[in-house]
């Protein structure tokens, strides 16, 4: 086992998340490198210096750049607004530090490519914090289609739907803001991630991004309350997406169905431990979706665990991000998802905001 | 009670269908007017003289237009092929009798309009066999949206989707062939009648229709296997449809959710005895879908139960059209869904013909 | 195909659901033997004579014996109160007359041992009218189990739980007066007759009745609102079961599991087109209950259904008695449940509530 | 905030889990205490030793009176064999260090009361683990019930069933011998603090235990498979459990469902994030079970989290009860469930046993 020191830009949500994980991961997976959580930057040091007592970090600022530099500093987690990925991830590279930066992203995608082509340039670890795939079970169902258990896949339908904006008299905020705030910034890349992850790329879609509610009490909304697409994967197959914030009902709607020519999956991260198989083999008079519920016989099951019925939750899902950051580290292969994976992710969002202007289909490689 | 004549074109599934209903719904509903199975008609004198044992009917033929004209068939339900509709029903209206015509209507948009024209010429009873929304459940969800329950629609999703000819292998037969009996023919007209009939008028729509096994044993598949449309309606709500008759694992997946700004409702024919009800009110702490079980306090509730749980079924549906279509002869009154209403289907699953064809969105409206 | 007159005694709600079903069962069935409905029975001429129109009888009586006696009445169907069922029973088996019998099959445990002797003396048919044990799903779990399909059965639980006297102010009525019209004696006997199909005989038992709610507006309650047991199966097998019309929420809580070495089985009449099995073999990371949904490779599945997804609802069980009666009649060999089945039931009550008076485990063969 | 030095006796499963609860709770929770992991103690200083690596405690001990009276270790937890947990809890309250102690607390009914009179006497805090019932479903359940929401409980059924030996070819182990390693001393105890916590007191019950493989490769099963008991609660309610280690499909068959004359409640672990309440109010035609998914509007929530959906897993459950040690270390107050309420849920199991043996309902406070 070898410390290693860790810095993490921001200690708000995320940043207490990746906090929590950094301190966790070590006991949970037995890793080899094991966190130290060495500094935290906040955007005053009050703030910093309240994180840092409260999540343990050794150390406080609200200079970024002093944080990357340090030289106790081994490893980076960017966790602040999209706009400070870039300089922050370039400024790591540069100094041949590994980054694991919070989705999506950039703000841009020039942003993305730039931090694609900084990471590879310096040959560092990079990762993108796509956490909800990382359940035991949408591994386990990458892992099925990537099989091929359940055949040619010929359908997917796809939702990241929420409702913290449903309600119409819910007053605006920083994120009825900002293009990346809004549901296609927010909540679609990890959705699409997941189309991704699960079927490859997209070759073409038609979309539509609409804000619903405009008016808000205290101010007027400028970015997307939901949106719909029409896709093509590179495979074949068709599919669709949709994603919103004001899916009234919808608590954590991260659902997906596959469909294959000899089997299906459905998933909904509302129940989060369990997935749905259907395999068309057997008797025809059992045949049926199963619900497997998440165990030590899929891959990435907490190893503390017994048998299967242990749920994991949302944090569990971090401690996995930081297990595959350290191993990535270590390894020095590249894991999944790196910022190329990101920066893909990034295309499509642009790819269907210019659709929905155009109300044509495109090509996702023209972006 | 006065008893009615009742002719039926076909002896086949819906034929049978039709008539072990207009045998059951007198005695289920205590209706005004008692059907009388006074004749079928089958491609054969043979098959029909099977049917009219089977069944109970008092004569048999094999000459379409003999039922129609007899002056003991006072109303008629055709159960036929579709290009067999057009002709059975206009020649049914011209002699001023009520025609109940199975989905889709007319094996043509301009079947369709003919017929439409000729229902209206002659002011009879006039429906379409859209049977799956008339389950209870549906039923309410109608009402429950038309009340304005979930507020303003702001998404729909529907599909009619089942694995028939999921499997690659499963053999080319009538089928296969023939637009009408595509998924766009066989399927999509129920689901896309649900979304008329709980949304409104849809404005505008592009998609998608594929034949993904284009051969199988036997021979050439020549029509779509399935199809997927994004949708915008009068109301201004945004929609996503999709049709299958290989969606792996599923039966009758007639299924559809829609998103209100004050709830939201789900509902899945595979358990057609439940919906699914969001209300955006109460304490945030006993938020949720609750799981409705059709009963009594729901419209269309067969009577003859006491209580909520005793399950309808298939055939239920069927019965609960024959009361609809006796209850528009006997008021004089249109039910719906009424000739008008599945030409409006046929113009949506044209204009998704279109649209597929030219990639682009299309007003339905242009249909 | 030869006719057969249709006898029933009762109009009210099950005579009504006999009646639609021997209306229907011929076409639905294709049977040899095709219902006439020649006579009904009720407690005045003016409500026999409103039955005999509303559901297309021949004549109608309000003597109960003329209806026995009658030379065009060929079989019997009994839909009337407990009281009613052995005289009406003996005389028709004293006539040779087949005879169905709603549930409980008698009043007393006395009275059902007379019908059990009489039924068999005369060599009729005699069926008892536990419907819910008729459903494909519930067919398909007695064959699965009788095929060993799950092993040897280590643990059943059932419970028949409604909610319709749930609400502690809902006023006293019939139902709240007689022995059989408790819990006991309306609901019980349909989750005893389910526990007695899937696993055979009951050995002991210790149970508790009670009248939760001893007062309502309008009179004292004296019969059972609630009750649990616990029992051992003959097979070795122990299990519980709960019976209840108090159980707020549910609405037809027909429910059942049982499990076994090599598998075990779920299924509730709330959702009764679905069954959920779950077999022990297989890859581990596989192994799930999944949820099959009844269609044409199930026993005893509506036979006009083409695919599955056709849901089953509760006047096609009553249809499927009905069908079975007509067997029984047509070829002399007793079909299930008898009225030796419906006895056993009868004595696994008796069992319970001696127990529940003093608190002790019996046998049921004591009673 | 404070350092407490924290010693785990146990570095197997769950002192692997408290390790990881402990390094993180202060980050999660925002304690004011904030546990060092001091001390741990294995059956070897080699074990010792690797788990003090792994989990990253200062110090490793073979020895557990050495953790015990370590002046650095200032609480102790433990997570050993339960013939350990008295000897060691009584050396802890004698130095007036506060305990966390495993469930079930004592190996025998004489030892959880000798704890709970240890404990008393000196005034420290104490706490037993009954993990599963901190989730913060479950803790809302006993809220609602506690404020009487669902009115006067008439019915409870608890289960906590698993099949980790549900395949009888399964070899014997450590955990087919000794009467705590069975079903009433490993599953029982949870399922029944359950049953305490949201109903009170069992009044009296009837039980039966048994080992239905008797015999396993490798050897004798001497202790239990399965069981399963009647009770009644002194509140009145009637009630069933059951617990088995065979109930094949079962992977974490914690559930319950309790029901009111007000409205009714069901959990079951499996979906650990959920609850379905049902109330009995509002228009008939919207009864129904509501799935309630926790989030920050119920207690224990973990406080990361932004809102709903964001899913509580198995490691969360330790977490919650590290901080409320903490909470009742600190603050002076009891904090349940105490040692008491472990000793209490040890009755219930030795009158459970006593009435396996005897056949016969007894009262549970003569155990």
């Amino acid at each position: 086992m070898t410390e290693i020191g860790i810095g993490i830009l921001g200690g708000g949500y995320m940043g207490k998340a990746h906090a929590v994980a950094m301190a966790s991961v070590g006991a949970v997976f037995n890793t080899k490198l094991r966190p130290r959580l060495e500094m935290v930057c906040a955007s005053s040091i009050e703030s910093a210096e309240r994180y840092r007592q409260a999540y343990g970090y050794a150390r406080a600022t609200a200079d970024w750049r002093a944080l990357v530099e340090d030289s106790k500093v081994e490893a980076l987690v960017i966790a602040t607004p999209q706009v400070t990925h870039r300089p922050a991830a370039e400024a790591a590279f540069a100094l041949g530090k590994p980054v694991f930066c919070e989705k999506p992203l950039g703000a841009s995608i020039d942003d993305s490519r730039a931090m694609v082509a900084a990471a590879e340039a310096s040959g560092c670890a990079n990762m993108v914090g796509f956490n909800y795939i990382r359940t035991p079970a949408s591994q386990f169902v990458r892992k099925l289609i990537a099989d091929g258990e359940i055949g040619d896949i010929t359908w997917f339908r796809g939702e990241h739907t929420e409702d913290f904006y449903a309600d119409p008299a819910a007053p605006a905020s920083w994120r009825t803001n900002g293009a990346a705030n809004g549901t296609m910034g927010d909540l679609a890349p990890h959705m699409i991630n997941a189309a991704l992850a699960l079927l490859g790329p997209i070759e073409s879609l038609v979309a539509e991004i609409e804000t619903v509610h405009t008016n808000r009490p205290g101010g007027k909304v400028t970015n997307d309350d939901q949106g719909q697409m029409m896709v093509r994967f590179t495979n074949g197959a068709m599919g669709q997406m949709h994603f919103s914030r004001i899916a009234m009902g919808r608590k954590m709607g991260y659902a997906y169905e596959v469909t294959g020519t000899k089997g299906a999956i459905r998933f909904d991260q509302e129940d989060q431990n369990a997935l749905w198989l259907y395999r068309a083999e057997g008797k025809e008079s059992e045949l049926g979706f199963r619900k497997i519920l998440t165990g030590p016989a899929h891959p990435d099951y907490l190893p503390f665990c017994q048998g299967p019925g242990h749920g994991t939750g949302y944090q569990d899902q971090i401690i996995i991000e930081a297990r595959d950051f350290l191993h990535a580290i270590e390894s020095g292969e590249p894991v999944w998802p790196t910022f190329r994976d990101g920066m893909e992710v990034n295309q499509v969002v642009a790819a269907a905001m210019a659709s929905s202007r155009t109300k044509a289909w495109v090509n996702v490689t023209d972006f």
